[in-house]
């Protein structure tokens, strides 16, 4: 049997998460590009737990070597690459947008500096809640990315949890013509409140719990939300399924990130499957769009206790796909009640 | 009733495409963005005979006059759009790469440069078979793509239909393992046989009708496959199938373009399900990537009897959505010959 098919099969077998002998030539290609392990996950773009067991796999086999914090394919390893053909990665990232293919304008920039300012003095992230947020430009891209789709001017937004800080950003633009958060974390509805009320924006922040249905006058009365759902099928079910129970009717738009970091290609493809059959389509999906900053609890991770090498993430490894959907005719959302842990499986690592 | 809820239900009954009120919302804010009709249904991202049906009905109603080839809100249109709180659409696209996420860059350029040359002296699209291409540039956005995506380098390419001379910008990269084309056309076989002569380019080039069976020696034998498919599910289902059908296992990827034109939300739903059904998982969905350069015979298209006034188009109207796809476990392509018309639905307009 072939060395990488064989490798993919033990890796898979050790992790419970699909592997590909695709996955293991991604992750020597990636070890060509790096010698840094949250570079090689990040390039890779395949699962944490899933990199680390194949990086393993091939220490096991001499054709990787952990240096000190340095990841390097051995002569052996080099050897394979050039027999099969591997290469390391290209870029060809626009510079200007970051490859998010909108910008923070003109129109758009006092808003988008006032939005630095304030969130200086953010909440840090917890992990008790599964936080973690993205860069402020980020944030903003978000905003350029919704307006751009026409998703914003005149719109009631609903945002279904809020590290990130979207409603700020949102009602600094001064374009919906309401913004509503529902948040789990006192400390950030706290934070969003004071805010909304030292630069008049008018946000209607509200502690709530999105594993209890929805307030009664919040369903079926927007016309975007913005969500960042936990990373398994089902957590994505019930959290972007409330925020389609926020919409007012078809034709209306929800943005949310998945990533490929806690999520296979596989779990993809039952994640489209839920969203199509909640009356879905896909109409953007923007690689690696959202850009996670590095949290401080990170030793508290799953993930940490898989890396084959103890260093701290310095640069950005964790990203998402930006995606955006609109209802159509019959769309369905979901209001339930959420009971038992949706939040872990065999693929996730930062939790 | 609501007077959009009206002119939707009246659109979708004389069109028998899905119309929404936010479809109509659409035109309207088209309207205020620009006079022109190709811009108006470039802007609203609807269907081209609903957005002429839309006008017509807006017309009927005084909200929207027809002045020589001018299209625009009347002042009883206007007070509509405000009471309604409809506004222009907004742009935040990236000048860099024309909202693409990926440029050009000096690792491409040379090949690029020798590319615009050569594509001077194309054939030009026939409406016979349903030709139409994209920008020089665009072709060169679309490896830029597909390399970032590790989807070229030392990898065997299929291209299925090549008006937008892919195989010809690929081969020029020198990047990947091998390029084969499979094109009914053989004025354009015979242009790509020509360049890849004279250039040492080592192009597989070969006339076949895609409505038959593969070539055998073709059926799973590729990394990665471009095509272009006319825009009904049923012609989505067999061309991209038929690329499928070219590839060699899991985890290989697939480039091809859906316009929003042609095509309702609600057909793409249905076409994103024939995907998923195929065991293929939707990576990426990009905007807009493509910009189809206007075509010669635009007056026997369906579209021309269709628009409220008869001015050619000027600038780049017919754009569509770049979709990247990749196999997993247990997809399959489809090899049985195409038979019947699976060119023409409602939402066609340029067949």
């Amino acid at each position: 049997m072939e060395i990488l098919e064989q490798i993919a099969q033990e890796a898979e077998q050790n992790t419970q998460v699909p592997a590909y002998p695709r996955s293991v030539e991604k992750v020597i290609a990636a070890v060509m590009s790096s010698p840094n392990f949250w570079k090689i996950v990040d390039l890779s773009d395949e699962p944490l737990p899933l990199v680390a067991e194949i990086l393993k796999l091939l220490n096991k086999r001499d054709l990787v070597v952990f240096e000190g914090n340095q990841i390097l394919l051995t002569e052996a390893g080099a050897e394979l690459a050039k027999k099969l053909g591997i290469e390391p990665f290209a870029s060809h990232r626009c510079p200007t947008c970051n490859g998010r293919g909108v910008v923070i304008d003109d129109s758009l920039r006092p808003a988008f500096e006032k939005f630095l300012e304030i969130q200086k003095n953010r909440p840090p992230a917890i992990h008790q809640y599964d936080q973690g947020y993205v860069t402020p430009e980020n944030t903003f891209a978000r905003v350029a990315l919704a307006d751009d789709r026409g998703d914003l001017r005149g719109k009631k937004v609903c945002v279904l949890g809020d590290d990130d800080l979207m409603s700020i950003a949102l009602a600094l633009t001064g374009l919906p013509a309401r913004v509503t958060i529902l948040e789990i974390d006192e400390r950030l509805v706290n934070f969003i409140k004071e805010v909304s009320d030292k630069y008049g924006l008018n946000i209607d922040a509200r502690v709530h719990d999105l594993r209890q249905p929805l307030p009664e006058d919040v369903v079926g009365a927007y016309d975007t939300f913005f969500t960042d759902p936990p990373e398994t099928v089902e957590a994505i079910k019930a959290f972007v399924g409330r925020g389609v129970a926020t919409l007012k009717g078809p034709r209306c738009a929800g943005y949310f990130g998945v990533t490929r970091r806690e999520s296979s290609l596989d779990k993809w493809a039952r994640i489209q499957k839920v969203l199509l059959d909640m009356g879905l389509v896909i109409t953007d999906l923007l690689h690696n769009f959202n850009e996670y900053v590095n949290w401080d609890y990170y030793q508290e991770m799953r993930g940490w206790q898989l890396t084959p090498v103890k260093e701290p993430p310095k640069e950005i490894w964790y990203k998402s796909t930006q995606f955006r959907v609109e209802t159509i005719r019959g769309f369905k959302g979901f209001n339930e009640p959420i009971v038992g842990d949706i939040y872990n499986d065999a693929e996730s690592s930062t939790t």
